[in-house]
């Protein structure tokens, strides 16, 4: 069995949680956070919880730590910090401070001879594996990605900071005839703001003017005046039965021509009932690539570039050949 | 420049001269052919081409080599055969002797210190990379493939040897019905046969029954009988205008729960205008990779679920960091 720690205990760690049951060859041994025993509910309230502050201790129990935290503050100074003892996992998606983390943490890992796989998840990660692959096959041609149907996290907080708004989500919705567009080797001149729809749902205070609400929201710069904007108000009880869940999703559509006027279309989509528990399966499977790579000697950054898909499975490499390829 | 033979100019081994002529960091040195160079007419009519039979003269002028052959006869024979004195690549496609060839080609290759890729192209290769990589992410869930909207050679064949038929083609297209069903999570009882439907395409020469014609076709056994089958009756013009291409593609779905009633859904689909073209582009991106691969020293058979993407790329690492992750 390959023992996995957790530091850091929302969404995110809880979906790791959930990730490892669901995994033939992994066990929780721990998890770790700032709250220590008493701030940490585990699913499975037999998981021993502990403070970061004794994560030392575990350096021989633990084969890979999976990393939790946000990439805005936690995960720069966690993942350098935790790579010193452990093999880790990260998901930084912070795209522009990749290279900046990369080099960080490289440089801590080969040190520590330890493994670590940085801003894994599905964008980055699963994304950003089909968008190489498939420039690789289709040299001539175009990438484009859309995200949604998905909470915007950001845009949601915008809804509400809205006076007379009680409650806000919005959902970031790909636009299909921007898909369509690129799937006829169209897409050339979409822009994000193309590509996508904004579609708000709004529970309002007592009294509030519906009016002034939607027109503060469509002309709201940089959130939603340059995409199209759709304003829902419902009530109260609609919100809190049919809005509080975290779906997201998107497309990778590469369209591109071997030869003139022979189109070849590739997508890769995923339609998530919940961003977090996805997004904690695919750091959960790329922990045994780290756990595996390290025991072969391996040390360093790794990304979803760097590992081939074999290390991600539980199975044996004959089963593959027989059952998969 | 990465040097790169030919073996083989049928279909595929065409795609492959195409190919490499996208790719900026490959050039092709010569097509080798049993027919050799009067029986071989290359897109490019400045391309060498030469006899199998002197192929060993060109073991320091071409780094890898790509086998075009048929996965019947040819490539059992040529892998091995080629790969004492290349690095080489196939699409070896018959799925259930993967195994076998992978053996013999692995034991060849290690005592040449070579590179061999096998079983590329789409499936087995690029529909295999997803259904490994999705199974390890989402342990409890299923995956289906679907084939299609694309010609099936055998069943085209079969058309053809029925009285009366001058012409005809058949499609396989994915039923969306089922394909409903898997993403819904419903698909654990569907078989091969629920998955597709059979669509036919069909010239008659004049004075032939179509009704006779049209029941030979929806209750030949093995064939057509278990099958959704539909048969059009069309002109020649029509026939030799719109149904000479070499469309497919297809569908790989894995529907699967992290929690219970938390579906998560992965899909990676292709539409493909030209299957040999495109299997032709996946086979050339991997030539990138068994040239890298054996620049480091490596050595032995490979496949898809070896090869970490970055090696597919011709991109340095750095820029596919900052510009693709």
């Amino acid at each position: 069995m390959i023992k996995i720690g957790i530091i850091g205990y929302g969404n995110l760690g809880r979906g790791v949680e959930l990730a490892i049951k669901q995994q033939p060859d992994m066990e929780l041994v721990a998890i770790f956070s700032r709250r220590g025993k008493q701030g940490v509910h585990p699913v499975d309230e037999t998981v021993i919880v502990e403070h970061v502050d004794d994560i030392a201790a575990y350096q021989d129990k633990i084969d890979v730590m999976i990393l939790c935290g946000g990439s805005a503050t936690d995960l720069p100074q966690q993942t350098p910090e935790y790579t010193k003892l452990f093999n880790t996992v990260d998901s930084f998606d912070n795209h522009s401070q990749i290279p900046t983390h990369f080099e960080t943490v490289n440089q801590i890992a080969t040190d520590a001879h330890k493994i670590s796989v940085i801003s894994t998840g599905w964008d980055p990660g699963l994304f950003s594996l089909t968008r190489a692959l498939m420039e690789a096959v289709l040299p001539n041609g175009e990438t484009n990605t859309f995200w949604g149907k998905g909470v915007s996290q950001g845009h949601s907080d915008a809804l509400r900071r809205i006076a007379g708004v009680k409650y806000a989500v919005q959902y970031t919705i790909p636009s299909e005839d921007a898909m369509n567009k690129v799937r006829n080797g169209e897409g050339h001149d979409l822009t994000t703001k193309d590509r996508h729809l904004r579609s708000c749902y709004v529970v309002v205070e007592d009294g509030a003017d519906l009016d002034v609400i939607k027109e503060t929201i469509v002309t709201m710069p940089a959130y939603f005046a340059d995409y199209e904007t759709i304003v829902h108000f419902i009530d109260e009880d609609t919100f809190l039965q049919e809005h509080q869940a975290m779906p997201h999703g998107g497309f990778v559509i590469r369209s591109g021509e071997t030869t003139a006027g022979v189109r070849q279309l590739v997508e890769f989509s995923l339609a998530l009932d919940s961003n977090p528990e996805f997004t904690a399966s695919v750091i959960t499977a790329y922990a045994r690539a780290a756990y595996h790579l390290n025991k072969e000697g391996q040390s360093g950054a790794k990304t979803v570039l760097d590992i081939p898909v074999r290390y991600l499975s539980a199975r044996p490499y004959d089963e593959l050949l027989e059952q998969i390829l």
